[in-house]
């Protein structure tokens, strides 16, 4: 797909105290000093953030609430609750959205779609996630205290939201082509390891993007997946690498970056949050001071429910990957 | 939105056996004998549903499966796993969607954004659920017996697959318009009584789409409302009344038609499949023969989980509105 009108006006990231401390604190926009926020409980919290990033985004950018046609998102909680109960305070439209942890990609895809295709004028595209809420949902109690896998990542806290525009004026960068995925399954069943389950659908979205526009590697500064994790993101280097195209010194993973070694976090960071915040900080960030002309981003998503996984499934994943060019 | 080359090539719905028996049983393409589908458990049938419509809209018209761009859709399970499992099998992108029982209205809202926009050629639209699995995840154990209340809806069994193209030749219809909801909260907290729910937000885009386009009730043959049921509907017709707009002899509810009144369902179908399945069978043969000329689709959906009504949570709504006309 190719968006030819699709400017980045701004984007706003809140994550969790444990984010803050991570490797890239200081370029979030808010944390948290703690990941209740303030609530009666963590759904509570989770939903909080997402209209935190939401406003947040809006008065950054100074856009009126009313000016927003159409927040496109979603979450990792069953029925996407969090951004739809967000939703109730504001009249913009909302088109729910779930491909698990790469639904911020897909947000900026279909969003970018709504502004390129001149449908719509103004959107937010957002996506987030919260680790009490995530670890209850899809795991265990949280006072159960289990011990993790060491091929386990962590769920990030936070919410990160882009303002998507057709108007070039003070835009940071623009979002010019993008190709949706397809579903792969390559039959990993350790719902722990998530990176090795996701690490194909990413190969298999990059291959199609180069295929389709003819780029490569090299005129990219950074290929960022979404959340691959530190094993994930090995995976997908030798995958590409099988495929004839090395990409081991532009990847980075958003996941991996996230927090530091003695955070404990194994393979880094996860959710449906990871990608939306590290996007909406330091990879806009640095398109907007001129670090980088032109990334990818690449959402990956493991497509699995507990029910899926107890009755014997395997994990299904996806990934969407988008070309982002600074204005500059 | 407007949509200017945006064609449906045809439609395929498959059912359970109880929505066989209903009002509507000689339109559906596919009924099944037994609710299992020959499967293992209730939601690989579901999941086995998605694929029948998909395998089912492209042989009806002839198309073959490498020639789709890519599937938009989603389902009432957690984690929308009936679509995404589902999608495993194909080589199309896909695009994981979810507003409730709106989904069916929203895959079909993005999927003419992609193709008026230029994005794709041939997209698939899909939505679907099956009484079994949605009692057993939103309410409770099947084998519990427990009584229903008289406001109650039946979900519905089934999954309805709609084929839009860029391409006129030997078209059902063209989708000229469209309005996307936004998220409405009237504080309802009845879980059994969706209708009272969702009539609120359905009133609110339809009012939207008459106030943006201009369009009155007397342009269309039909109001098609998703699954706001018998009471939801009577509701709907009340509000627009209070709007200035009397709607009485034009609206319809896909969920309300669905069963026959000795079938027990109180209020009539819901759920995922409701409007999916109606859509692609009795309403498109109305386009195709002339009993109608245009025609609005409003799919509703409550955009709830069992874990914001045990939180005590109320449930918002959200409907998505689309002008449907014949080619002839």
């Amino acid at each position: 797909m190719i968006f030819n009108n699709v400017y980045v006006k701004n984007g706003f990231s809140v994550v969790g105290p444990k984010e803050k401390e991570g490797n890239l604190g200081k370029f979030f926009d808010m944390c948290l000093e703690n990941d209740k926020f303030g609530e009666k409980s963590f759904e509570k919290a989770e939903c909080k953030m997402f209209k935190t990033a939401i406003d947040g985004v809006l008065k950054k950018s100074g856009t009126p609430p009313s000016d927003i046609d159409t927040v496109l998102g979603g979450d990792l909680l069953n029925q996407i609750v969090s951004a739809s109960f967000a939703m109730r305070e504001y009249d913009s439209s909302f088109l729910g959205l779930y491909n698990a942890c790469g639904t911020f990609a897909e947000s900026l895809l279909l969003g970018s779609c709504l502004i390129g295709g001149e449908f719509k004028h103004k959107v937010v595209c957002i996506s987030g996630s919260h680790f009490s809420t995530a670890e209850r949902q899809y795991r265990y109690p949280l006072e159960l205290g289990v011990l993790r896998s060491p091929v386990s990542q962590w769920t990030a806290t936070g919410s990160g939201a882009t303002l998507l525009t057709d108007n070039p004026k003070d835009a940071e960068c623009r979002i010019t082509r993008g190709t949706a995925g397809r579903v792969t399954d390559f039959g990993i069943k350790d719902v722990n390891n998530m990176g090795a389950a996701m690490a194909p659908a990413a190969c298999d979205t990059l291959m199609q993007f180069f295929y389709d526009t003819g780029a490569l590697p090299c005129d990219y500064d950074r290929i960022f997946t979404g959340d691959l994790g530190k094993l994930g993101k090995r995976l997908l280097a030798e995958l590409m690498d099988g495929n004839g195209m090395n990409i081991d010194d532009k990847l980075h993973d958003c996941g991996a970056m996230l927090y530091k070694d003695r955070q404990q976090t194994y393979q880094g960071g996860s959710g449906a949050a990871c990608s939306a915040v590290v996007f909406n900080s330091y990879i806009l960030d640095a398109l907007r001071n001129g670090k980088f002309k032109k990334i990818l981003l690449v959402g990956t998503g493991a497509l699995l429910s507990t029910l899926t996984s107890f009755q014997g499934e395997s994990v299904p994943s996806i990934a969407h990957c988008l070309e982002v060019v600074a204005c500059g």
